[in-house]
């Protein structure tokens, strides 16, 4: 297996002059000073660093509730490679019976699918009424049925209450509608910005959480950047500050940060929502916005949802998809798109995320000249027939 | 298996009122008396029907040179339901041991494929120094090889002299540099538009040898339409009329002719170029225009090729893919693009052509917010490495 690591420090160091310093712990940015005050993790000392110019990219951190037991052993997050490791290495170690997945988000669902193939019981408790709360509840249902009939226990539309321990070991979890026995519990809640140490520095942070930032990354300080999912980003269809967490973001903002404070100029003018997941054998997208964020950022929008074959229907492998479009009833603009379905079916929402950034409607998007052949699609393409079904009704 | 005929002339007339008339050749366009004549292969009558308006969907024929024995028994093409039948009931009839196909093309190189899954020995001839014209040579040698390596013998730079044959039927295959023993041959040399009909009546042909049409597929003569492989189609890109055969492209100018003659108004803004095939292990996809084309077009241009994976490197199954992209200098304009790749890799030419269909150009194209999960992608789409890279050569 190719290693997770791509770069080590000591390729930073050696190949690219990048003083790569890992297990420092930085404590405060000295702005007037134009240093950062940071702990060397191994000795404890602390030591002052001097910059022109400022990168934070300080990423997020799962949010925990606070609630009885919550870090008791064997309560786990997952938000970095070590955490992932510690939660193999306890599965390893201990071989769990039982799994309780606290949140139906990407986490929890992925989670889900993992635990089952090592033959794990798992139940998922989720506070809303629907798993993946980035999708509409008509779609999220087709992802809830394949939870269940992949044997997952889903409890839906209920609170997580505390932790019952055990010589300070996670025994139980109780919701306000049941107990369930758990030898090892997953937290997937999701995450927020760490802009904590920016925004004690006088770094404005965003209503999001996040440091605000413009399309060069820049903050709102002098000579200061920030990048990654510490940082805003603009989403270009609500034309709101978000804080997603997402390693693609982050890459790209990344790059344009790096750029800009070497000195080019590029601009990231934004995101449009696009994330993706497996679902045992569904194939999961988004992206823009649902019908609830639209209404949220005050769009007046329409759904449609349409059924289709991921190949044309007499070539072997075909599979189920289902497209939903939603579209500016009037105008037709595409608001946002989402996607269930077998192998295949999951990239084509990068069809409707190119739209989103070229602001088509769903009108001009019939005719739009994709690739067919019997092994890859019908003839009509399912994102053009949910467009085409969705320019009938604009 | 569901049917390859999706709609019968039964159900054509009795659900939808519409009189589908199989198994009449319509012999004659009359203009000034505003009717067609057909001859009726059953019976042998003529029959002239009145029309007040009128389309003309006529399709495309195979290209067949003039050579000797090219209409000998064990000599086909591939164009229609019934020819692919033929085709399929005399491999099961004869058994043939070797096969030769004529043209390296998408017909050539899906035949070649199923050819030999059915044990049977393979010879490509192809005129042209590389496999699939509408590739540029640096991608089209990634297929030969694939070709190759499953056992196909392919001659490129060849050209066809004639057919020998026994008993009127086809046994050698003679080019200008081989003789090739052949049970069977299958030619695969593109089609051309069936537009004679149309240009005997005085309806306008163009250059290309389609119908000539406007946006809303109207011909030059009023109340007479063209849609499919009979019209031409604006291609977006080179600005010029093209006429590919392609099943994408005529069902969705049928839907805005047919809108337009019940008296609706929509239009067919034109094509980008996207086809794709499967080879072997090869998903094969391109768009807009390639290199050789652009010069054609008089456009300038430059092209860009990376070698990515079609998952996150650490994921099972993770497969080639190599994607390029051809851009005008100085402009950074995107004006096409290829993929050959493993499985997930082929609609990914998607994007390349939504983007195609916006004007955009690869600098904008490197932050294109697209789906990313590990089994899907890594977390840099391999088609915007390629943009990222051609931005840095614009």
């Amino acid at each position: 297996m190719p290693p997770l690591v791509i770069r080590s420090p000591q390729v930073f160091r050696e190949k690219q002059n990048i003083d790569a310093r890992v297990h420092h712990r930085v404590t405060a940015i000295d702005l007037p000073k134009r240093t950062i005050r940071a702990q060397d993790l191994n000795t404890g000392k602390a030591i002052d660093e001097p910059f022109d110019r400022l990168l934070v990219a300080t990423g997020a951190s799962p949010i925990l509730p606070k609630i009885p037991g919550v870090r008791a052993r064997g309560v786990y997050t997952l938000s970095s490679l070590q955490s992932g490791i510690a939660v193999r290495e306890a599965v390893d170690r201990q071989a769990p019976r039982r799994v309780v997945l606290v949140g139906a988000g990407y986490i929890g669902l992925e989670m889900a699918e993992n635990f089952i193939r090592r033959g794990i019981r798992v139940a998922v408790v989720e506070k809303a009424p629907q798993v993946m709360s980035t999708l509409d509840p008509d779609m999220a249902t087709l992802l809830a049925d394949e939870l269940v009939k992949n044997g997952v226990e889903l409890f839906l539309g209920e609170s997580l209450r505390e932790f019952e321990l055990q010589k300070d070991e996670v025994r139980t979890v109780i919701t306000d509608r049941r107990t369930l026995p758990a030898d090892l519990v997953v937290m997937g809640l999701g995450v927020r910005p760490n802009s904590r140490l920016a925004g004690e520095a006088g770094i404005s942070i965003g209503e999001t959480g996040g440091i605000k930032v413009n399309e060069k990354l820049e903050t709102q300080t002098d000579g200061v950047w920030a990048a990654g999912n510490c940082a805003e980003a603009f989403h270009l269809v609500s034309r709101r500050p978000v804080a997603f967490a997402l390693g693609t973001v982050a890459n790209k903002q990344g790059r344009v940060a790096g750029i800009n404070i070497a000195g080019g100029e590029t601009v990231f003018p934004g995101v449009v929502g696009t994330a993706m997941v497996k679902v045992f054998d569904w194939e999961v997208a988004r992206t823009g916005l649902q019908e609830r964020e639209a209404k949220q950022a005050g769009i007046s929008s329409a759904g449609v949802k349409i059924e289709a074959r991921t190949r044309a229907g007499y070539y072997p492998g075909a599979g189920k998809i289902f497209v939903k479009v939603v579209f500016e009833p009037g105008s037709g603009r595409l608001l946002g798109g989402q996607i269930v379905g077998h192998e295949g079916a999951g990239k084509r929402i990068d069809v409707l995320a190119t739209a989103l950034h070229a602001g088509m409607n769903v009108e001009q998007m019939i005719n739009l000249d994709l690739g067919y052949s019997p092994p890859f699609s019908p003839a009509w393409d399912p994102v053009l027939i949910a467009c085409r079904q969705a320019a009938g009704q604009v």
